[in-house]
């Protein structure tokens, strides 16, 4: 090694200035995006609600070519309407191959981005990977509505949606602050005695929201879409209690019931260790579920969530797909 | 964060002199075992073969109090005899749950070391974990037997213990270099016709060694018992092509047919992407595998291999454990 690393007596590593090369184990549409700088939106105070919603609205223009282009180019029809007085992107493929099923899929975005419009066309492109009916979830978001709002609202959403399909066919995904929240809505609808999803996919969730996670410290600034850091999880959490299972899924009880599970992540992910922390408490309490991990992958993928989907992010949405066919089947 | 991060023009990460803490998401006998430094044995110029015998010695020194209490503790008959002329450790529970069953274990130590005596206790504490007679391959090592002589001797021993099990009842394993020739030997009895293991554990496998993976990057110094560098590599592949999928198992073909597989590494293993890329090259090829990571876990676990297992490194034990079950069922 050509950089030098002493172990303190506490068990603290000391690592001196080194050169992370960009790897050549990946596709060269992965190279090019670790090799481009990732947009790093400031990050207000969190009582600055004025400030937030600004850095909302700049956010959203920055993905909006990607939006229009699948909203305009999917064989989906998108209509966006209230359940239970929620907003809702119910998306129907031309052509579809499951009518018996349905997916809930819970969008990302840190808890206050890629609601709206980037919502709706995540909705269209998951119900045509999926081949059923999609309800992408719009819920509330801070500043002016932390949690518990985004869950109040998946429940509501939910109730209403179980009414229409067998819940064992539906199947709920979501990527990061997405992940999060569809691990938490399912531990809240089983613990409000509604039957849960058939099987729920998690994309590099957040799951410890205490940051206790390892890959926090060896992954930063090695991940360089997700930064540790920040103000994201006070401004959603709003002062409650961050081991509450509903905040932190991982520390839910799984051994009280948990569909099959699907849980990706990637080796620069900083949430690579809350991914692999979920997995194996889903396993110790018999819970079946799979880890998918792809190579030097960061936090959300090789620019998929731009448009511009690298080979390794389509085969994570095949294996996700692969999954739910399985286990929905 | 704490320190800095530069992206430049080429993709390559410069980053500053950092902290990794301790990690508090992890057992205490995992934290103590990443508190405390890890012996680092000289590696010896590839023809100094005399130096690396010396080296070799002062490791079996090293593990000798580990082996002997497993050799006088565990319910574990284990006889030494030789197999078509290779050395096998037989090893033999004294109550024998599997009668129908074998395993066969390929023991680790970066092709070079933990033969012999400690190759004897691995045999059984396997046979003692998988309820079943366990043959423990103590393959020719370099400085004197460099690559194929590991693979010959495994090949050799292969065909006579599929006279005596069905193979599809035999599983295989090993770790980090006995995960690299479990995978290799794996795919050179399938090249020369002959039946395979029914099912294969791979545990912290080395699959690439031209060590294009980017954990060898990411996770240097970060994982404190193995180091990038070094040249047992170089001392075992013997000037063969590193691509040589005997050598680098990630290049086989598994689309020819593949045992069904499970494969371990941590978050903190420097062989995490050798692990992960495998993993996706077998599912891609359509082989049936599991990847099992663990949080913060360098390469090897927290202690197994000096005999003081920390929960996790039981959890994993007892993970393959139950994959191997409920494959050869």
């Amino acid at each position: 090694m050509d950089f030098t690393v002493t172990l303190d007596a506490q068990g603290n590593l000391h690592l001196g200035p080194r050169v992370v090369p960009l790897p050549t184990s990946i596709s060269e549409n992965a190279r090019r995006f670790l090799a481009t700088p990732f947009p790093s939106p400031p990050q207000p105070e969190i009582t600055d609600k004025e400030g937030w919603k600004k850095v909302v609205a700049a956010a959203d223009r920055m993905f909006e070519r990607a939006v229009d282009h699948w909203l305009t180019s999917l064989p989906v029809t998108v209509e966006t309407r209230a359940i239970a007085g929620v907003s809702v992107h119910q998306a129907t493929p031309h052509t579809i191959k499951y009518p018996e099923r349905a997916h809930f899929r819970i969008h990302g975005g840190a808890w206050v981005f890629m609601g709206g419009k980037y919502a709706k066309a995540e909705a269209a492109m998951t119900a045509a990977e999926m081949d059923c009916v999609t309800f992408g979830l719009d819920y509330r978001m801070p500043p002016d509505h932390p949690y518990p709002a985004a869950l109040d609202d998946g429940v509501a959403v939910w109730r209403e949606v179980i009414k229409q399909y067998d819940p064992r066919k539906i199947a709920m995904s979501g990527a990061s602050a997405g992940g999060n929240l569809s691990a938490a809505l399912t531990l809240r609808v089983r613990d409000e005695g509604l039957p849960m999803p058939g099987a729920i996919g998690l994309l590099t969730p957040a799951t410890d929201m205490t940051r206790a996670s390892d890959t926090f410290q060896t992954n930063a600034g090695i991940d360089t879409v997700l930064r540790p850091g920040g103000n994201v999880v006070a401004l959603y959490a709003d002062g409650h209690d961050l081991t509450d299972p509903y905040l932190s899924p991982l520390f839910g009880d799984f051994t009280k019931g948990f569909p099959p599970t699907f849980l990706q992540s990637g080796t620069r992910d900083l949430l690579l260790s809350d991914t692999v922390r979920l997995h194996r408490a889903l396993l110790r309490a018999g819970v079946p579920a799979e880890l998918h991990v792809w190579e030097a992958m960061p936090h959300g993928g090789f620019g998929a969530i731009f448009g511009s989907a690298a080979p390794e992010d389509t085969e994570m949405s095949e294996a996700l797909v692969a999954f739910v066919d399985r286990v929905l089947r």
